[in-house]
C-alpha cells in the first residue's frame, strides 16, 4: 500500500498535516489581522482563469507563461490556473469600474507554476499579497514598512527591511555613463550582488558591454549617501534622490531607521517596479533568501487596463514558506486543551464538554472509554496537556479529576475552577 | 474595455469583492473556531492530484469523474483538480500510517467540478468539511449535532437538523417486502420526497418495479415511531432501531430534540453512508435546499486503503453558498473604523494611526489630503463610520477632531478617549 503510486503527492505539491498547518495558520491569521488593521480588505479571486487573461501582454510575460498549467474544459475553452495574485487584482480593478480608488485589498490564496522544484519553490503554493491601487507619493510605502515591522514583531522574528528606489538606481547607472538601453539589464545584474558577490557581478557587467570605468563608477556612486549625490541634470536621478530623501526622513522621524536599511544596490528583480522597492531579510542569518518584499509599480495596471487612466500602485508579498521555516521548532504542541475520559459516554459527558468549550477550551472526548491507560497514552502522544477523568462520583458532584500530563499531578476540581487552572 | 473577453470570469467562477468576502470570512472564521473547540485540526491538502487518485475505484465514482478538470503537466503526467475534500482525506490517512486514530481534521478549501452551473452550484467553490476517522458508536454523531447547533447559534440563523439512519430506512424497506437488490434505488427515490412530493415518488417507485402494496407498506412504516417497529428478525432493522433509539435518547437528555428532528425518509443521497445521516435546513423557509449535512460512512476509507483494516468514519460539510445567502443584508458595512484626514501627511500622522491601530482599530489614511470634502465623501461612500480630522493644532495638542459620519456630530477628543468613543 505504501508504494501505491496514486497515494504519492505530485512533485511540488504538499499536504500540510495538522502540526505544520497550525503553525502556518498562525502566520496567516497574524497577516490577516494586521492587513485589516491597515485597512486592506479581503478579496477572493478565481483560480481558474481564461488563458487569454494570463497571456495578456502586460501580465506576467513570456517567461512565466511557460509555467502556466493549461487545460480545456468540457466547453473546449482554454483555461489556465492563476500563477500569481497580481493579474487577478488588475483584472478586478478593470472589470469593476465602480470601485472607489484608492482600492486596498489583500488576498491569501494558492497559485500554480509548472516550473523547477527546489527548496522553498513549489508548484502549488500560497501567496499572501497586499496591494493598493490609486495612490501616489512616498507616504504609503512607509506605511507598508510599518505594517511589515508589525507583522514580524507579532511573529517574534528578528528581521530588517532593505529598501531602495528604482529611479535612484537607474539614475546612478546613467550618471556612471552607461547608455540608457543597457540600464535595465545592469539593474538586474547589480541586484544579484548579495547572492553572487561583487567579482561575479563585475564579470557579468563586462559581458553586458559595460566598460571598466563605468563599472567602477557605479560601485563608487552606490556607496554615496543620496544627499551627497549631484544629479547633474539627470531628471530620473533628481526624482530618485528626492524620493529617497523623503522616505529616509519619514522613517527617521518614526524611529524605524534601525530596521529599515537603505540599500542602494537592491532592485527586487521584476522590471515592473518604478519607485521604492524593498525586501525583508532574516537578521539571525538562518535564511538568506528574502522573506517577502514589494514596491511601487505605477505603470503596469494602466497598461493592462489600457483606458488612458493612470493606476499608480504599491504592493507587497509575504512568503509563508520561509517564514514557516524560521518558526520551526521541534516541540510538537497540540491545539487541544483537554481530553475527556469517562467510564461511560452518556449525555452528561457531552454536557460537561459543552461547558468547557463554552468557556473557550478546545476539547475532545475519548470515544472508546475502555481503558484509562490508553487514553493517557493517546494524550501523551498527541501532547494534549490535560486529561479530565469523569467517574460516576465526579459527575454526580459536578467535579472533574483533572490530570496535568506534564507533571502527572491530578486534582479534583469543580468545572468552574478548571478555567483558572488551565489558562 | 468593459467587453474585453479576457476580463470576463469563466462561467461558474466568481471573484468575491470585499463586501461579500467580509461576510464569507465571518462564516469561515466561526466554522474554524467551532471546529477547533471540538478538537478538529486543520489540514491543507493539495488541489493538484494524480488523476489516478481521483479515478480510483472507491473514490467518487464514474458520475463525478466526468466532471473532473483534467490536465497534463510539462512532465506529461495526468493530473486532475480535486473535486471534493474526502478523497484527499482518505489519501492522507492511507499515506500517513503513523497518524493516531481517531484522526479529526477540518479542511476549508476550493474544489473544482466541470459540471452544469446553476444557482448555488459553481465550478470552482469552497467545501468546509469536518471528518473523524476511527470511531464507532453513536455518541460522535450527537457531538456533530451539538457542533452544528453551535455554529448556527453564532451565525444567528434559525435552523433544524433533520436526521435518520440508513440501516433503519433500509430495514423498513426490506420489512415492506422489497427485495434487497432494489433497496438502494428505493432509498434514493424516497430521499426525494421533500423535493418532488409523495405522488411523484410513488410513480418513480412503481417504475422501479415496486408493487402498490410494497409502496403502501413503506409509507405506513415510515410514519411509525421507531420504538413501535417490530424488526421481525431482520438484522439490519434491529440494528437500525437500536441506533435510532440511542441517538433519540441522547438528544432528548441534551435538550436539543426540538432542533434535531428525526425524519424517517431522509437518506442524504450518496450511497456511501452506513448509519446516521443528517441535513441542516433553514427554518425561516427562505432557502429550501440543505445548508449542509453529513453522516457515518464506515466502509469507504477501508475499501479505498484496502489494507484489511476498518476505518469507521463520520463526516459533515457546511455549505458556504446557501449560508451566505441567508446572511444577506442590504446594508453595506465597512471593516474600517476610522479614516484619517490630515492637512499634511507627515510622520505624526503615521504615529497617530499606529496608536489607533495598536488599540485595535482598523484605520486608513487619506493619501491625497487635498480637500476634506472629498475625504468625507469617500468615507460616506465606503460606509466608514468615523473620520479623524488632524490639523496642526490638533496634532500639537495630541487631540483628534472626530467626526461621526452617521449623525454628523464632531468632537475634539484625546487619542486615549477615542477607544471608548468608538467601541
Amino acid at each position: 500500500m505504501k508504494n501505491d503510486i496514486k497515494l504519492k503527492n505530485l512533485k511540488g505539491t504538499v499536504d500540510y498535516l495538522p502540526t505544520e498547518q497550525l503553525k502556518r495558520d498562525r502566520v496567516f491569521s497574524i497577516l490577516k489581522k494586521t492587513f485589516e488593521k491597515y485597512g486592506f480588505l479581503p478579496l477572493d479571486s478565481s483560480i481558474l482563469c481564461p488563458f487569454e487573461l494570463l497571456a495578456s501582454k502586460y501580465a506576467g510575460g513570456a517567461e512565466i507563461l511557460k509555467e502556466v498549467y493549461k487545460l480545456k474544459d468540457q466547453g473546449d475553452r482554454d483555461i489556465g490556473l492563476r500563477y500569481d495574485l497580481t493579474v487577478p487584482f488588475s483584472k478586478v480593478i478593470a472589470a469593476n469600474q465602480n470601485l472607489s480608488l484608492p482600492f486596498r485589498r489583500y488576498e491569501i490564496g494558492k497559485v500554480f507554476r509548472d516550473g523547477p522544484v527546489k527548496l522553498g519553490r513549489m508548484r502549488e503554493f500560497y501567496q499572501c499579497d497586499i496591494d493598493v491601487c490609486g495612490v501616489k507619493g512616498r507616504f504609503v510605502e512607509v506605511e507598508f514598512f510599518l505594517l511589515t515591522l508589525e507583522v514580524f514583531e507579532q511573529l517574534n522574528l528578528d528581521i530588517e527591511v532593505k529598501w531602495n528606489n528604482r529611479k535612484y538606481l537607474s539614475g546612478l547607472i546613467e550618471l556612471a555613463g552607461v547608455e540608457q538601453s543597457l540600464v535595465p539589464k545592469t539593474i538586474l545584474t547589480i541586484d544579484k550582488l548579495e547572492k553572487i558577490g561583487q567579482q561575479q557581478v563585475e564579470k557579468e557587467l563586462v559581458d553586458l558591454g559595460l566598460s571598466k570605468n563605468q563599472i567602477e563608477n557605479i560601485f563608487k556612486l552606490t556607496t554615496l549617501d543620496p544627499s551627497e549625490v549631484d544629479d547633474c541634470g539627470i531628471e530620473i536621478l533628481r526624482e530618485g534622490i528626492s524620493e529617497v530623501l523623503e522616505v529616509m526622513s519619514l522613517i527617521k522621524e518614526l524611529g524605524i531607521d534601525d530596521k529599515c536599511i537603505f540599500s542602494s544596490t537592491l532592485a527586487r528583480g521584476l522590471e515592473i517596479y518604478t519607485g521604492t522597492v524593498w525586501e525583508i531579510f532574516d537578521r539571525t542569518g538562518k535564511i538568506s533568501s528574502s522573506l517577502g518584499g514589494g514596491g511601487r509599480y505605477d505603470k503596469i495596471i494602466g497598461k493592462f487596463i489600457d483606458d488612458g487612466n493612470e493606476y499608480p500602485s504599491v504592493g507587497m508579498s509575504f512568503g509563508i514558506e520561509p517564514i514557516s521555516v524560521l518558526l520551526e521548532n521541534n516541540e510538537k504542541k497540540s491545539n487541544i486543551d483537554v481530553l475527556i475520559f469517562a467510564f461511560e459516554n452518556n449525555a452528561n459527558v457531552l454536557k460537561i464538554a459543552k461547558e468547557l468549550r463554552d468557556g473557550g477550551l478546545n476539547v475532545i472526548i475519548d470515544y472508546k472509554n475502555t481503558r484509562l491507560k490508553k487514553s493517557l497514552d493517546y494524550a501523551n502522544n498527541e501532547k494534549i496537556p490535560y486529561v479530565a477523568i469523569l467517574g460516576e462520583d465526579e459527575i454526580k458532584a459536578n467535579k472533574i479529576m483533572l490530570k496535568n500530563m506534564n507533571d502527572s499531578t491530578q486534582n479534583l476540581i469543580s468545572i468552574n475552577e478548571i478555567f483558572n487552572y488551565i489558562k
